[in-house]
C-alpha cells in the first residue's frame, strides 16, 4: 500500500493510496485514530471512491463516530480504467435505459463480474489497512455500501470473517446473491428505497429474508435507490457504534 | 391535573396523576426539564401505563435524550375500571384466541371503541401538561405507542396540530385508519414487526403507503410485535431529537 496525497479539512485526514491496481482513500480523524474501528465503504455503480455524498457519509463517520474509513474504487471506475469488455456493459446498459427497456439483467451480469473481481481486492486492500500500525489487526470492521457496492459487499461478507456488520440495499437480486446472503450472520441494516423505479421491492423483502443473521434490519424510505435520507447515514452510525464500539454524539 | 405521588430514581422523578376518571404518570429529569420536548407515550392493548417496557424506553427517554415523558392508561386499563361492554371484548378476544380463530376483526371493533374516548382523553391530558409550568405550551410534543397505542395515536394525530413526530406500528389496519394515516403530515417512524402471526406484513405496507407524511420512515425486524428489539428505542430517541430538539448522547 503506498500513499500518494494527503490533504486535510475539518478535522479529517485524507490519504489517497495505490495498492497494485487498486486505488483507494483513507480517511482518519486528525485527533488520532487510536483504537478506531475501521469502517470499509463502497461506491455506487458508475460512481468512485470520492463520489460527493460517500465523502459526505466518510466525513461524517469520522468526525462524528471516531471510525477510520477506507473507500476504494472498483474495476473500472474513479481513477482505474475501463476494460473494452465492462465498457459494452456499461454501453448496453445506457442504451437500455435509453430505450425504456428493463436495465436488471445488464446490471446483475454487469455487476456480478466486477463483484467477482472487486471481492479479491477488498481482502489485499483489508489486509494492508490492518498491516498500517495506526489501525492493525484488532481494529473491529464495517462495511458499507448501497447498489454496485451492496452487490460487491454481500459477495464478500459471505466469506470475510472479519466483518463484524454491514449496510447493504438498493441492489438487483440474483441467485448468487441470495446465496451468499444465506451465508451471512453479523448484524446487517439493509436499507430499501420505497419507490425504486427499477429494483422491485419484493426482490428486496426476499433478500432481507434470506440473511442468517439473528440481528437484521430493513429501513424503508420513499424514493429511489439515490434518494436515500441523510438520516440513515447517522442511524447507520449508531448501529455500526453499537457493533464496533465507539459512540455516536449528538445530533442535534 | 392532581398529582398524587412523587418518586425519584436514577436521575428520573415519576408523579402519578389523575384527570378526571383519567389515571397518569409523569416522568421527568432530576437535573430539571427547563425547555425539554414533551414525549407522549401509549401502552399496548391489555397492559398500563407503567408496563415494563413503557417504563424502560420512558427512562431511556428522560436520561438519555432529555425529555419530559407522560403515559395514560386506557380507558378500562391499568387503574382504571373496565366496563362491562370492554369486558365481553376482552372475553371474545381470549375466546377467539384460545379457539385458534381469527383476533383481527375483534381487536378492530374493541380499539376503535377504545381510541374514540382516548383521544379526548389525551387532548385534556396534554392541555393541562401545558398547563404546568415546567412545560408550558411551546414544549414540542411527540407521541410513541405500538398495537392499542398505535390506533389510539393515529386517530389522534390525524387531528391534533400540537404533535410534531411520532412513532406507530404493530397494529391492525381497518378503514378509518387509512383515513387517519392519509392525514397526517408529521415526520412518522413506522415499525413493523415482520413475522407477527396475528398481522400480516401487507396490511403495514399499505398503512405506510397511506401516510401523507413527506418524512416517513419504515423499520422492519425479525418476530411479532411483542419482539421489538432494544435499539429501535434509541433510534426513536434520535428520531425525535431531530425532530423535538435535545441531544442523544452517545450510546457506546
Amino acid at each position: 500500500m503506498h500513499f500518494t496525497t494527503q490533504t486535510s479539512s475539518n478535522g479529517v485526514i485524507e490519504r489517497d493510496f495505490v495498492l497494485g491496481d487498486v486505488t483507494g482513500v483513507l480517511w482518519s480523524p486528525e485527533s488520532g485514530s487510536d483504537g478506531a474501528p475501521l469502517h470499509l465503504m463502497g461506491h455506487g455503480g458508475g460512481l468512485h471512491k470520492k463520489a460527493q455524498g460517500l465523502v459526505a457519509r466518510a466525513h461524517y463517520y469520522v468526525t462524528t463516530c471516531g471510525f477510520t474509513v477506507a473507500a476504494i474504487d472498483a474495476p473500472g471506475h474513479g481513477d482505474r480504467p475501463r476494460s473494452v469488455e465492462d465498457g459494452k456493459w456499461v454501453t448496453a446498459l445506457l442504451e437500455a435505459r435509453a430505450a425504456g427497456q428493463p436495465i436488471g439483467p445488464i446490471v446483475i451480469d454487469y455487476n456480478s463480474s466486477l463483484a467477482e473481481r472487486a471481492v479479491p481486492e477488498w481482502q489485499a486492500t483489508l489486509d494492508a489497512l490492518q498491516a498500517l500500525p495506526e489501525i492493525g489487526a484488532d481494529a473491529p470492521v464495517g462495511y458499507s455500501g448501497m447498489t454496485l457496492a451492496s452487490t460487491i459487499g454481500l459477495m464478500w461478507t459471505a466469506i470475510e470473517p472479519r466483518i463484524s456488520a454491514a449496510v447493504f440495499g438498493g441492489v438487483f437480486v440474483y441467485d448468487a446473491l441470495t446465496e451468499a446472503a444465506r451465508q451471512i450472520t453479523v448484524p446487517v441494516e439493509f436499507i430499501l428505497p420505497w419507490d425504486d423505479a427499477e429494483i422491485d421491492r419484493e426482490s428486496g423483502f426476499a433478500l432481507f429474508d434470506a440473511f442468517a443473521s439473528k440481528e437484521k434490519t430493513l429501513h424503508a424510505n420513499p424514493g429511489g435507490h439515490h434518494e436515500v435520507p441523510w438520516f440513515e447515514t447517522e442511524i447507520s452510525g449508531h448501529f455500526f457504534a453499537r457493533h464496533l464500539g465507539r459512540s455516536v454524539p449528538s445530533p442535534a
